[in-house]
């Protein structure tokens, strides 16, 4: 089977949900349904990997620590780039290293999705510009302090208008889930999408517009 | 501030969710509310750490490498122990030296709670004798034939009824982001895990029967 590349960035003070929810979502979705199929890859269409700066274990919030499967120079192609937040996204802002990575793989992903304050990099990177977008509450208009021309949305957890131009943001840390099943929804149907939300017990919240 | 300490177990295929989801829960818990409390510990009313058997880093499910904080050796007092599912609880099964832990440090603690899978172990060491207690939805029928005297739960996202003797069950994955805030708001009311759960974003689900 042709399995897509899912690469997940961390970087020291990533809010642990932020990354771990869409992990955990595109690890187990599987197309065959049910327990037994998730014992082994055979029906997985995700392959997901973690990357950082460099091969060191990062430390998420909390101090979780995480040891990262790739660093920048090792990194396979990803073809669903997810940029979790954290507070850790604030020192990214300048980190010319980070950006060129985060530049250079959104070129060659079909997919680009941030999760929380994730998008305040993608912000930072002129890649909203005039775009509908999202991010944490608390970061709604660090948003447009970086880029006064995007077009910030307050009440929707993932927005997909720029799906087209392969650009998905989602609101705050849970919200990454939704951006998930909704990104195993665009590619795989409802149908998958939902049993493996079944599978992780996830209540997925109904579609609202935007969602 | 006393702070409560919150030990969640990890091992080779330990469900990511069923830890990350508790670990993020109770980490970014706090007593003040709003975005800035979250940048330093001051108003932390839990420290939650990882244990493992062994120091070396473990392989969660689809691959996520975590080092844990401490060992079975290491490990400081817990009053909140966080059992998680997957699939690597299955061979723990049958592992004395993590069973002997358990059953040391659920003697101490204040509460155990399980996640998903992670009652087969307390089944396993007759915790649940009696006793109303939930897993997966894969694994209820397990439950019955480790211990044909637990009353199990198919449609209860948290099992609260043994709280006051210190147990707690939660259903699969997911939950287990339930079962903590179900923790919290027990040991710290309803505003606060309410506050938290606006901090990340996650619609808790509303309280039904044994919730």
């Amino acid at each position: 089977m042709n399995t897509r590349t899912v690469g997940i960035l961390i970087f020291d003070d990533v809010e642990v949900l932020d990354f771990a929810g869409p992990y955990e979502v595109f690890s187990r979705t599987r197309l065959v349904p049910g327990a037994a199929s998730r014992r082994s890859d055979e029906s997985a269409p995700f392959n997901v990997f973690t990357i950082a700066r460099s091969l060191e274990p990062i430390a998420a919030t909390g101090g979780l620590r995480v040891i990262p499967d790739f660093d920048f120079s090792t990194s396979p192609s990803i073809d669903l780039l997810v940029i979790p937040g954290g507070f850790g996204t604030r020192p990214l802002l300048d980190d010319e290293l980070t950006l060129d990575w985060i530049r250079t793989f959104t070129e060659s992903a079909s997919i680009t999705a941030s999760v929380c304050t994730g998008a305040l990099l993608l912000a930072q990177l002129g890649m909203l510009k005039g775009r509908k977008a999202t991010t944490h509450w608390g970061a709604l208009d660090s948003l447009n302090e970086i880029d006064p021309t995007i077009d910030v949305q307050r009440a929707t957890r993932v927005v997909m208008d720029s799906l087209p131009d392969g650009l998905v943001t989602s609101a705050g840390v849970s919200s990454g889930i939704d951006m998930a099943f909704a990104m195993v929804e665009h590619l795989h149907g409802r149908e998958v999408a939902n049993e493996t939300a079944h599978y992780i017990e996830y209540p997925r919240p109904r579609p609202r517009p935007g969602m």
